[in-house]
C-alpha cells in the first residue's frame, strides 16, 4: 500500500486521504487477525481504494464574490479548493463513509477549505456566510464516525468545511486553578506535548486522539479511554469560547455556578450547529509520575460487569478499565495474544472447526470457543506513585474477591501499546475486503446486562439475514457510579452493499438501545447517524428546544444543517 | 415569642408566617451574641412582627371560571385562598423577604394557592392557566433568598403559586443502579426519612435543608454542607421529570451520553421559569457507617485557602469543609464559643473596646481582635469505617504539613449541632431591629483572593456610607478541584431603610463580584435579585438562548415571569 501511495504523489507518513492515518499504519494486517478471519471463514475480495484522480468529485460551486470575501477575511492561501484538499475533508471517518471514499465516491465534499486563524476571523467568516448564504462545516480533526461532516437539507447552497487546525496554541495556563486554554484546532499530541513542556496533562485519549481536535472533543462530548481517572471531556471543560453567526460568546466564571442552566452544558455535544468552539478552558493535571496498567481474567463477563459496577460505587475506579465479553476476548482485540495467554489462544486453536458450532455460522463458532475461556479485563492506575500502589492495592482486593485472576504483565502492557490500533486494522480488513464497524451505548447497571443481549442480538440477526456471518464482540470502558457504556465492534463480510447491510444493522440496533433504556450514543456524538433516535431520547419537547437554540444562534442555519437537529 | 405566637392562632411548633422555623426555635438570642453585638455597638430597637391580621393583604383577583377550572383539576380542598395561606406563601425567606412580611406587607402575594397531587394534575393546572392567563409561581419549600417566587412584570394577571408538597414519595429505588425516584415536593428530613428505611442518603444538606424540597434543590442548583464528599444537587442529579405547558418533558436515560447537550443541566437551575420539576432520579449511597466532624485552627484565612486548594488538587476533600476567616472565627458563627478555645474566646474578651480599632467601627474592632487569632477549620468525613479512618489520616498529613492544629474533639460537634441554626438567629437577630444577610459566590483559586477582599470591601464601604457599621465575615464551604465558593454573611445595624441599604450594599458587592471574575451565585440561584448581573455572567447570547428556550416551553409565558430572565 506504502508504494501504492507514493505512486499517487502522497507522502507516506501522511495520513491518506481515504482511511485512518498514513498507509506504512495499515499494512500488513497482524498475522492473528488473519488466522482468525480463515477460522471464522470471514473471507473477502481485495479491495484497494481507487486513485486520487479517479476520484469523482463535484464541480466547486463557491461563487467568485463570497470566494472574495472569504478571502479577504483569511488570505488567499486559506481558501482553498483543489482536489486533494476537498476530497480529504469530505464526510468523516465511519465505515461507510470510507466506503464511499475508498469507492471514489466524494458526492459530499466541501466546495472549499476555509482555515482562519483565530476566533475573530472565525468570526468573519461566519459573518461573510450568512451573508452569502454558505453552508458551513466546522472541520477539526474531521474523524467523526456518525455523520458529524454531512450536512443535509441545505439544497443547492454552496458549502465550505471550516477548518480549524491553524487554531493551535496553548494560551494562558493558571498553574493555581490547574486550567489550561486551549485552542479549538489543537489535535490531542500535540495538546498533550504542549501541556507535558508545563508539566502537565489533560490525561483524554480516546482512540481518535491521534487525529481528533479539542474543538472536536468538546463538540461531541468525545470520552477518552482513561475516563474513570480523568474525566469526560464534558468534565474536563471549565470554559468556552464559541463563534456564532449571532456573535461571540463566552461561559465559565467558576468552577460551579447557580447562575442558571449551566449553557456549558448546551455548547458541549453541540456539534457545530450552534456555534464554532474556537477555545476551551479545561482542566489539566500534573503529568502522572507512575503508569501501571494489568491484564486480569475473570470467569465471564456478567461476572465481570458485576465486579465494575463494585469498584465503582465503592469510588474505586481504576484510570483505565476495559472488560472485554468473551467473544472480544478471544478474538484478541483488547490486545494481541502473547504466549502468556496460553489458555485463550489453545481455546482457540484446538476448536473444533467442523463441529456444530460452525453450523450456526462463524459468530456462534467463535461464541462456541469463548464460553468457558474467560474475560479479559485491563485497568491502568496512573498518578503520583503512591497514590497509584494504593488505588492498585484496593482494587486488587475488590477483584481477587470477585473471582479475577491477574495475568502476566505484559497483558497490561499489550493493551497500552494497541490502544489506538484498532481503526488502522479497519482500513487493513476493508482493504481485504471485510467489513468492521463499531457502535455504542451506555445505561445504568440495571439496565446493562439486557441491553448488552439486545444489541448483540439485534446487530447479530440483521446482519446474518443479509447472510454477512457477523462476529459481534463488546467492551466495557465507560465506568460511572450508576452505570457504565457498552462498545460493541462488528466484523463480518461485505456482501454486495455493506453500506445498506450496515445502516439496516444500525438500525436494528438503535431500536434495540432505545427499547432496552441506554442512551443511543455514549461518546460518538449524534451527528447525521443518531439523529433518526433523538426524540426518543430528548423527547420531543428536547428536540423543540435544541431547535429555538439553534434559531437564536444561527438564524439563517448555515451551520451544520441536518447534524444534531433538522 | 411562643405566646405572641399562640395568641394568634399559630401553633408554637409549626413555622411561622414571618421567618424561619416554628417561633420556639428563635428565642432567645444566644447570651454569647448578645454579648458579641454589645461589644461591637452594634444595636437595635425591638421589632416585633405585626399580627397576622394586621399584614395588609391585596383583595384576591382570581377569577370565579379560573378558580372553578382549578377546582376541578386539583379538588376545592387544594384552591386555598384564606388569609394565612396566602401570607404565608408571600416571597421567599430573604432578609428583606422578612423585613417587608414582618412590616405587615404582602403586597406580593399570590392570589389562591393551588396544591396539585401529581405530575398529570400539574400538567392540567398549567393548561388552565395558560387559558385562563394566570401567572404560576411553582413553590417547593418556599425558602429562596433570591426573590425567586416573587414574579414580576405579569401586569394585572392573577397569581396562584402552584404548591408541590403533596408530592412527597419515594418512587423506584434501582439498588443496582444506586438510584432513587424522588417527589418534587420532598422536603429535605422527609426525603431522607424515606431513604433511610431503604439504608440510603442523598447526602444533602443545605442550610435550608428543614424546609426546602426535592424540586427546589434541582431547580436552583443547591448545594449542601457535604458538596465535597455527596456532590452539588446538581451532580446529584441523573433524571428529571418536567411538566411544562408545552408538555411533558423527561430526561436522563443514562449515566452519562453524548447524545447532544445535556438538557438535564438546561432544567437544573431554571427556577421554575421553563417548567415545574415534578419528580427527580437522584444518585442515592448507602446510609454512612461513621460520621467524624473535626475542628481545627489555622494561622489565617489565606493559609486556610491555601490548604483547602491543596486538598483539592489531591483529590482528598472531606466529606464536608469549612474554612472560617478571622472575622467569621472570632464572631463565632462557625460554632458556639466553647471553653477549649479559650485563645479566641480570650482574645475578644480582652479587648480594649476604647482602643483605636473602634475609632474605624465596629468591624475594624472585630478585625482588629480577631487579627492574629487564626481561623477556624471544620473538617468531616462520612462513609464506611475504614474509608473514613483512611481519609481522615490523609488529609491530617496535609493539614499538619501546612501549619494546621487540631482542636479538641467538641470543636467538630459543635459544628454538627449548629449547622442549620442561621436562619433561626437571623429571626432572633430582626426582633432586637438588627439586620444581618448573607450572600455568596465561587470562583477558581486564582481569583479567590481578590474576590473575597473585594466583596467585603464593597459591602463593608456601602453599608458604612449609610452608617451601619457592618461586620463582615465569610467562610469557605464547597471545595472544587480548580477553585472554592465564598459565602459572606453581614450583621449591622438597621438603620431607617434596610431594605434601601441592603439593595445598595448587594448591588456594590454584585458589581465587585462581576469586575473582580467570580460568580454572581454559587448556590443561591438568580431569582429576581440577581438578574441584574445575568447578563455579565452568560453573555447577552446566554440571555437570548434562556429566552428562546422559555418561549418554546412556556410560549404564554405563564412560570414565574420576571424570574431568571425577563
Amino acid at each position: 500500500m506504502t508504494s501504492t501511495d507514493a505512486s499517487r504523489g502522497i507522502a507516506a507518513t501522511e495520513p491518506v486521504w481515504w482511511g485512518w492515518g498514513p498507509a506504512v499504519a495499515h499494512d500488513p494486517l497482524p498475522e492473528t487477525t488473519r488466522r482468525l478471519l480463515a477460522y471464522l471463514g470471514i473471507t473477502g475480495q481485495p479491495s484497494p481504494p481507487v486513485a486520487l484522480d479517479e476520484v469523482r468529485l463535484p464541480p466547486a460551486r463557491l461563487p467568485v464574490s463570497a470566494r472574495a470575501a472569504l478571502v479577504e477575511v483569511v488570505g488567499a492561501s486559506h481558501v482553498r479548493d483543489d482536489r486533494e484538499t476537498r476530497v480529504r475533508h469530505c464526510r468523516g471517518r465511519s465505515t461507510s463513509d470510507l466506503l464511499r471514499l475508498r469507492a471514489g465516491d466524494a458526492a459530499a465534499a466541501p466546495d472549499a477549505v476555509v482555515l482562519p486563524a483565530g476566533h475573530d476571523e472565525v468570526l468573519a467568516v461566519l459573518r461573510v456566510a450568512t451573508q452569502e448564504r454558505i453552508v458551513v462545516v466546522p472541520y477539526g480533526g474531521g474523524t467523526s464516525v456518525v455523520g458529524g461532516l454531512a450536512p443535509s437539507g441545505h439544497g443547492d447552497r454552496p458549502v465550505i468545511a471550516l477548518d480549524l487546525s491553524r487554531l493551535d496554541r496553548l494560551g494562558r495556563v493558571d498553574r493555581e486553578s490547574s486550567t489550561a486554554e486551549l485552542d479549538a484546532g489543537l489535535r490531542g499530541p500535540r495538546a498533550e506535548a504542549l501541556l507535558a513542556e508545563e508539566g502537565l496533562t489533560l490525561g483524554h485519549l480516546p482512540q481518535s486522539w491521534e487525529y481528533a481536535s479539542i474543538g472536536g472533543f468538546a463538540a461531541t462530548r468525545s470520552s477518552g479511554q482513561a475516563s474513570a481517572g480523568y474525566g469526560r471531556f464534558d468534565d474536563l471543560v471549565v470554559g468556552l469560547r464559541v463563534a456564532t453567526p449571532a456573535g461571540s460568546w463566552e461561559l465559565g466564571r467558576a468552577p460551579a455556578s447557580a447562575a442558571g442552566p449551566d449553557l456549558r452544558e448546551l455548547v458541549l455535544g453541540s456539534e457545530g450547529a450552534f456555534g464554532v468552539i474556537t477555545q476551551v478552558v479545561a482542566r489539566v493535571r500534573p503529568l502522572p509520575a507512575r503508569r501501571l496498567y494489568e491484564g486480569w481474567t475473570v470467569p465471564d463477563f456478567a461476572t465481570g460487569t458485576r465486579l465494575l459496577r463494585a469498584l465503582a460505587v465503592r469510588d474505586l475506579r481504576p484510570t483505565v478499565c476495559r472488560l472485554s465479553d468473551e467473544t472480544e476476548t478471544l478474538a484478541g482485540l483488547a490486545g494481541p495474544p502473547r504466549q502468556h495467554d496460553t489458555t485463550r489462544r489453545g481455546s482457540l486453536e484446538g476448536a473444533d472447526r467442523t463441529g456444530t458450532d460452525l453450523d450456526s455460522g462463524p459468530a456462534a463458532a467463535l461464541d462456541g470457543a469463548a464460553a468457558g475461556g474467560g474475560c479479559r479485563l485491563v485497568v491502568g492506575y496512573e498518578g503520583a506513585g503512591p497514590a497509584v500502589e494504593r488505588r492498585a492495592a484496593q482494587v486488587t482486593v475488590v477483584l481477587r474477591a470477585g473471582g479475577a485472576r491477574r495475568l502476566e504483565p505484559a497483558a497490561g502492557t499489550d493493551w497500552e501499546l494497541g490502544r489506538f490500533r484498532a481503526p488502522y486494522l479497519r482500513d487493513a480488513l476493508l482493504d481485504l475486503g471485510i467489513f468492521a464497524e463499531t457502535l455504542e451505548t451506555a445505561g445504568f447497571w440495571s439496565a446493562l446486562p439486557a441491553l448488552y443481549a439486545d444489541v448483540r442480538q439485534a446487530l447479530t440477526d440483521s446482519l446474518g439475514a443479509a447472510g454477512l456471518s457477523p462476529v459481534v464482540m463488546c467492551h466495557i470502558s465507560h465506568l460511572y457510579e450508576n452505570g457504565a457504556s457498552l462498545y460493541f465492534t462488528v466484523v463480518c463480510a461485505q456482501g454486495g452493499d455493506p453500506i445498506r447491510s450496515w445502516h439496516a444493522a444500525k438500525t436494528a440496533a438503535g431500536d434495540a438501545i432505545i427499547a432496552a433504556g441506554g442512551t443511543i450514543t455514549h461518546h460518538h456524538a449524534v451527528g447525521t447517524d443518531h439523529r433518526p433516535w433523538l426524540g426518543a431520547e430528548i423527547g420531543g419537547l428536547g428536540v423543540e428546544v435544541l431547535r429555538a437554540v439553534k434559531r437564536t444562534l444561527d438564524p439563517a442555519g448555515i451551520l451544520n444543517p441536518g447534524v444534531l437537529v433538522e
